[in-house]
């Protein structure tokens, strides 16, 4: 069996790309109860708002205040998605309550083009300027692909432009890139080789930081990160309660849960620094704010109890 | 990355394990149909019916009716679950209806006492006389060992335990075991070492089938099947739309779905025979019947399409 790392770091998402996924406007103050909730359950990492605009992306058009109320915590670095300079200029009006941005754009042309409205190397030319702004401000950055494992209007997207966008990126001045399986197209197989790959190009002798960032459309985003972590990956992006989604195509659901995460690498022996009960917690609360069942199964089952007898 | 196997054979389990689990029973012409679509969709083996007494699981009452109805198709073994000597006595009579018999057990003291008020000692001698009677008739046997992984009663179930039971059942004529993962207590690794250690025991030189049959209570299901599939398991149990669990505890949910791993291993270059489409065709069929949305991922999202461009 694969030699998995002896602990990963995983980036809670759900306050950004669920909350942005939901019909409704979460109010601000209920937002910051929730990030509260999962702050407490020991996360290192969580992307809690966005410098998209607030015309575009309504749910998330309180970044500012939420961001305002959160309290800072040592060890836990705060991030904010900006998909622009202008994007840019409106987070460093906040700099000192973040630590890092992330950045993204897609592998597949169709996509980038529905989503951001750019052509792929419009949008590294616009990156390429935030990115370097953020670094001279001493931000570290996370570069995102989306469809990073298949389109779902192109199909297959060739690994080698995943890996020269990658390689931009990096060169750009990203410390980290996040490979996003925005649909749900990956299979393990393929992640497998992909990783590897990805490793040897990027991440040897002091290289960026891999991150994989799965959604369990297909049901398989557990599987896909069994595939990582047998790469040696350590770094992930989930969002509690499977919360999230992608705006385009319509109806696209589901990052990976981070509750069914945790479950699944702490009872291999991976260590995630999570206190599963606290997140718990925490995927309850926003289960109640939401009104409706999510989709994390740690929600129904709970965890895996060995000292039932 | 693991040596996959090019092949698996799936046997689909939700007629019985499925329909059993239902509040409502399912009438015998819909069960009918519904097998019908799936063997349309190409399965090679079926469970479909039970002989536990019709008082204990009225959902299954009608099992002889359903295999008096069902349609023999070359090169489509069905099978059904017999709980001890009457069982198989009541099944003998409609012998020409099915091929294969699955018996089980469970490896933990307090779930095997709790579900069939007995012993393991007391239900191996039971089953060794089920057994011995089947294959005297001609009948292939499979021996289902449930909480291999797990036990929500009494924790961690000892795999020396679980293989001890697996041998008896080999002696008394079992051509086929099969590991439940009852309540969704697996984790990757652990089968990783289980599926080794099952494999030099029970495998080698012309031994046993080795089946798995993980359930998704805690959304590691298909990461599990991974697992499995990479120490060379190639033969699976699921169920389409995820129906399916256990009788005790109470609420316990969810084999893995078929169509979700059908889903996996296709991508994965792994060929089942399953065709796709129709198999969905049944779960939506089977998911009209049930009038509520089901687990099966792939219901909602669709089979990937590498070729949407």
């Amino acid at each position: 069996m694969a030699d998995y790392p002896d602990s990963v770091r995983i980036r809670e998402v759900g306050p950004r790309d669920g909350f942005q996924n939901e019909p409704e406007v979460i109010p601000t103050a209920e937002k910051v109860r929730l990030i509260g909730l999962l702050a407490e359950a020991g996360f290192t990492r969580m992307e809690v708002a966005s410098f998209v605009r607030a015309d575009v992306i309504p749910q998330l058009a309180d970044g500012p205040e939420v961001l305002a109320a959160l309290e800072r915590r040592d060890g836990l670095a705060y991030s904010v998605l900006i998909p622009n300079e202008r994007g840019l200029d409106n987070a460093l009006e906040v700099r000192d309550r973040f630590d890092e941005i992330s950045v993204f754009l897609s592998a597949s042309e169709t996509h980038n083009r529905k989503n951001v409205n750019r052509s792929i190397a419009e949008s590294l030319d616009g990156l390429e300027r935030v990115v370097a702004r953020a670094v001279d401000a001493g931000i570290r950055c996370e570069g995102v692909i989306a469809t990073s494992f298949g389109c779902p209007y192109e199909g297959e997207v060739p690994q080698s432009r995943v890996f020269e966008i990658a390689e931009r990126l990096r060169d750009f001045g990203c410390a980290e890139i996040g490979f996003g399986d925005t649909t749900g197209m990956a299979n393990p197989r393929q992640v497998d080789g992909f990783y590897a790959e990805a490793t040897e190009r990027l991440a040897a002798d002091g290289g960026v930081e891999l991150t994989a960032h799965f959604h369990n459309t297909r049901g398989q985003g557990l599987a896909n990160a069994l595939a990582a972590l047998g790469r040696g990956i350590a770094s992930f992006e989930s969002s509690f309660g499977e919360l999230g989604g992608c705006p385009v195509p319509p109806g696209s659901t589901g990052n990976i849960s981070t509750e069914d995460l945790v479950s699944m690498l702490e009872e291999m022996g991976v260590a995630t620094g999570i206190d599963l009960p606290k997140l718990l917690a925490a995927s309850g609360a926003v289960q109640e704010t939401l009104g409706r069942p999510l989709g994390a199964h740690l929600l129904k089952a709970g965890p895996v109890d060995w000292h039932n007898g």
